[in-house]
């Protein structure tokens, strides 16, 4: 086991931290600690929302939880030489939940996928899931199962779902200004089309007073991946996984979180992965002058050689048509969308609920993949659910499908 | 060998076959051959330009080509006893290029891969190569190389392009609709937003006559894929699959062409397969009452056992951002471009022009994976490309890249 | 398709082909035809009993035939400039069953297990076995099923299971040396301990009169694979293979035959692939001087990457004792046997017969693994059944197995 | 994190923790602890040689270890409601070296594989390597790679090398009848053929006094596997893995130890894993008369989904010839062995010394086959290594190999 580089009391929320982390992006958060090329440490995390949804049979935590806390980022971690053009190469060694007994944090055994109510962040369906809906997940070594998912067990595929190096001044303010830009033709939305700058429970390490209100005031949100990697939400960056991050400030400044069990391309549900507490080990090193000796201006990688080997998928395709009948043109998002609504219907004719399904389509390693995107007007995308992550056969035949009670997902009293 | 259904003369034109297939979608085209349930059989396919590409060095083919011609479709083959309402089961049990010495087509030894023009059909990433470029592949059993693209090598990934079962007039009629609405928003789009019906060098099987006039202006062009299946270029459907599809007409009435010897997902470059004639052996089965009994409006498929085996791959990932760098809300399409442009990027610091890198993507078993599509504002779509497809190292390192000349592929004199 | 270097008319038995190939190794039997380094070219091969199997209930064809007869060689094919101490690299483009109509020859469609009678061959387990049984196997795309054996369905794993160079004099002198001091041990035993040479039933190519006698007096026969490789039936060597044979003669005199649509790991039943005549694409280089360089006595390959892809398997372990229950010292061979017989026993609990269940491993694509060689007294031997490959589930459960009917193979009547 | 229902003090020899383990096979060795079926727990093992083995630069530890002290088991677990008859399933859900700092025992970040000298034990190739050697690997996440190998770097496929049920009395009976026979064949070989019971250093639990000393008479030594499971070191029972294990005792009476991060089918140098100390996880249930309904009598098991994937092989193929020349009898024991030494050969025309290219073998990922096991005379076996495990292209080209200075293992100074 690696040194532990920077590290978490999961019984403490994460402002409350010895040292503590951040939850927004600015070059001027000062590194919490310091390693050197060729290091291999450990970084612990705290999930994403702090310990605040639990595990039970409510929603009502999801429901009402603030997105203006999330990430808990641990980190900025310097690394020594790391200079701007160059890429920081990143060895994801291991990653697992929360190790020890530390209180009934979520990662101690057990993680959760949520729904998110459309007045409180939505999610890629959240047209049809407009509430808040939660399922809560047991580990057992690499394998979940869920009491509110019965019938489905399969093997996860850990990965950090944000990792990335802090922005430099002018990178940030293109961000902001684009974002900004996005906002501005429709500052109205439900749920909103980006989110600005929050001071409202920013977190920026051991920043305070001026400084920390400027910062503030100023600093990226967490919630998309840019050209830093950030919250990428590749389930690929598992174990073994390498990954070549731009570098725009000196010691680049690595931070990660957002732990996540499991979780299914496009995390749909948008709490979608199996969300956790834990632990990660890195190995860093450097490559001078690697964003120009390669063309690189965003992060590329290899992923690792154990992710968890399926063999036989039932795969539903879908077009960029909506639902009302609407054809758009070659969008990939949407064909997307209806892929996995089409998943769902499936599911139900053998006994989930439609959020179940939702749910299970967020954090099982199902595969999105772009299949078509220039046969005009239709893009063609197609989501791959493993075959054997089921007790039952989910394949058609000649048999009607064994439509049985599967009881229901943890919803949300309101 | 299961006996042979329909069969290509590959010395002559699709349009002088003795059984003629067809080239719309439409209810009326009348089946050419009718098979049973259970049934195991062979269909020839001729190449979806109709031998007009050749094996060359000019991209001028590709540069004059008309797209009204697409796509030579083998069919309809009825299948008995299929209604409305049932799934129709179709096992891929083999699929091949060109078998015997039948002239100097497509499929005979040798497929391409197109870069069409802006104003001839563009592509994916047609705003960055408005012009004509080809690369010809030879086969050496499964594994393709390229004069245009030396240091390449890799395992293809066979499959149709394009298979499906005839709409009904109801369904067609909403096609009709829904894409002419398109149109209709931007008309003189270049490239078109959609293609509306076109009489001009429609393919209609046996029809003639009135009859033929009046199914050519109704019948849907194939280029999309539709809720039929058709052109969904899915490169999954290799050999080994089995495809469910709806059936919206007696007999079901199945066609399909566009054999692909190799793709990468999304079929980047639009005619980004590579584009073979040849022969593919069925099995087909019906599933009564299948439709409603599975919730299933689009096809639904189960991939085979034999895809290429590659374990190491180099993964770019892209944002949906535009490379002027306007914001754009969760747009995965974009996404995928801007991964692909990233993936492009990187292969010219190894001496490919950034055609053949296009043309790579193209036909390379890559796999375009959503990897984010919730995290406001910006979609992750991530490219995977083989590491062991070329013959030097291409993953980063501290050495810098190892810059050849690598030729180029064929272009377009004008 | 490559031009067809050594073609056979399936019509005819091997021995009134127009290019004759043979059935036994000397250095001395003629090149059938020359090929370059750097060639593509088809073989074409008749199976390894010469169309004296049939398609048919009766194992009385397996019980009768005459081992001298085998195995059907295709060739010698001499690469020009191959010398002694190079290396022939020999690359396996694609293979497949017989292409045409050509009657009613094994290959055509369908394939045979066959387990041999012990006082004709016998097999791994003829002390279990004694008598003579087949299944027939119908081939669909790459998939196999077979009536002797329903509840089974499995993509082949196709390869030659016969490939080599020719010996050098000295070599084939070591051979005949080496065998006979075996054979001497016990010259009586049933099955024989090895095959001396044996003019009768002799192939030689284009060798007639006192040549042929000499050579046939000399020749060895093709039973064992040896440092020519030779029957090595390693079913790994399928589509996309790469094999480097060692050189002892100018010329290489490649060698092949005996083709099979797949087969388990050790082709337990002696005929335990599923036999088959067909083509087979190869391409061939020669690595000048390259034993010496990499130190090199005996085959070595890179397998393709098209092996059929099963993740989930039901493995089977087997111990260096005897059913009798005598300790034998670190003998892999005899756990393999258990490890067989195991996995045999366990398979009669659904049903099957014990011949079905014998024939059924040595058809199969399982795998069968040296997993402990060290641990004295005990070998421990593993094979590997994908379970994908039945249509029940053949997991224990606390539900007893399902045991049901399932008929029995094709038997000998006598 | 599951409950630790057996834990160990790393920092403490075997003999000396608080609940004591046990080194030899008896029913009559009490249980140490107790679950129930459908309990996960953890149990803490003691790496095999109880830390006498050190990371150091010599193999005299390897040279001078006495193996009458292993294996150190952790156990017997009693499962309630297990009887004679059942089927134990276990369930491996997680394992992992020594995870806190408790001393420089082997499993707290670094392993080792050893070659036992020929007096002591020796291994697969002892004729050819009669001295003792060590190799020191680091752990990197789930990567090793070794200062004595350099060049080398591979994912480890971690699993315990021994766990098993405790025999019955009458089993334990004809063990000690059987190996006694095979010993009283050459009671004076070198290394000898088995290992009788040997109360010296032997371990049994909490027994003392007089029943100590009868059990330590009558017990089974641990090295080889048996009809309970045992030492199989089958390198597939890794994470995710479910075992079935014949049930001779009320309780099962289940033990384990000799944990492994990585090995090499077939565990060739004998203490051929990368041996550690460390922590697994397991759920246990009860298949009520599971062996007669399975018909089983030895473990079978289903492999787990998180093996490392590699997907190009070098591979080298043995015949059953000894190096002098003399022909055996399809013995595939002798065919790997020559599989093996022919990788070896090969190996050091790249500079690895043979000991490297042994020690190499024995504990990265390789695959040993039983490819052909009826062609007489020959058993063809082979052996699989994974390309990518190399800094370098290990695979055969016109290039001569690049043999660079590799350095050496440890080695013993006698």
């Amino acid at each position: 086991m690696p040194e532990v580089k920077f590290s978490v009391d999961q019984s403490r929320r994460f402002a409350e931290q010895e040292v503590r982390g951040h939850n927004r992006w600015h070059p001027d958060v000062p590194a919490a600690v310091t390693v050197r090329p060729g290091d291999e440490f450990r970084v612990e995390c705290r999930e994403w929302f702090d310990g605040t949804i639990y595990n039970d049979d409510s929603a009502n935590d999801v429901r009402d939880c603030d997105l203006s806390m999330v990430h808990q980022l641990s980190g900025p971690i310097a690394v020594e030489g790391a200079e701007p053009g160059d890429l920081l190469l990143v060895d994801i060694l291991d990653l697992g939940p929360v190790p020890q007994e530390q209180g009934p944090v979520a990662g101690q055994g057990w993680g959760y996928t949520g729904i998110f109510a459309r007045d409180n962040g939505g999610g890629f369906l959240t047209d049809h899931f407009p509430d808040a809906y939660k399922a809560v997940w047991d580990f057992h070594g690499q394998t979940a199962t869920s009491r509110h998912l019965p019938g489905v067990s399969f093997v996860g595929i850990a990965h950090p779902g944000l990792m990335g190096t802090a922005p430099s001044a002018e990178l940030l303010s293109r961000w902001n200004g684009r974002e900004g830009d996005l906002i501005a033709t429709d500052p109205s939305a439900v749920p909103p089309l980006a989110l600005p700058p929050e001071p409202h429970n920013a977190l920026l390490g051991s920043l305070s007073g001026e400084e920390f209100d400027r910062v503030a005031a100023e600093a990226a949100r967490t919630a998309p991946p840019r050209e830093n990697g950030g919250n990428q939400d590749i389930k690929n960056l598992s174990r073994g996984s390498r990954v070549f991050y731009p570098v725009f400030v000196p010691g680049a400044k690595l931070s990660l979180g957002d732990l996540h069990f499991s979780q299914g391309d496009g995390e749909i549900t948008f709490c979608g992965a199996i969300e956790m507490g834990g632990y990660i080990d890195l190995h860093v090193d450097v490559i001078k002058g690697g964003m120009e000796a390669y063309n690189v201006e965003t992060p590329l990688f290899i992923p690792g050689r154990v992710e968890p080997r399926y063999s036989e998928f039932l795969a539903f395709a879908g077009l960029s048509v909506t639902e009302s009948g609407e054809q758009r043109y070659l969008d990939s998002q949407l064909a997307y969308k209806r892929a996995c609504l089409h998943a769902i219907d499936y599911l139900t004719t053998f006994g989930y609920t439609r959020e179940q399904a939702y749910l299970f389509l967020g954090a099982a390693p199902i595969e999105g993949r772009l299949s078509g995107v220039v046969d005009i007007p239709n893009s063609c995308a197609t989501v791959y659910v493993p075959v054997d992550v089921f007790d039952f056969d989910p394949r058609p035949s000649s048999q009607a499908p064994r439509k049985v009670d599967r009881g229901q997902c943890a919803v949300s009293s309101g």
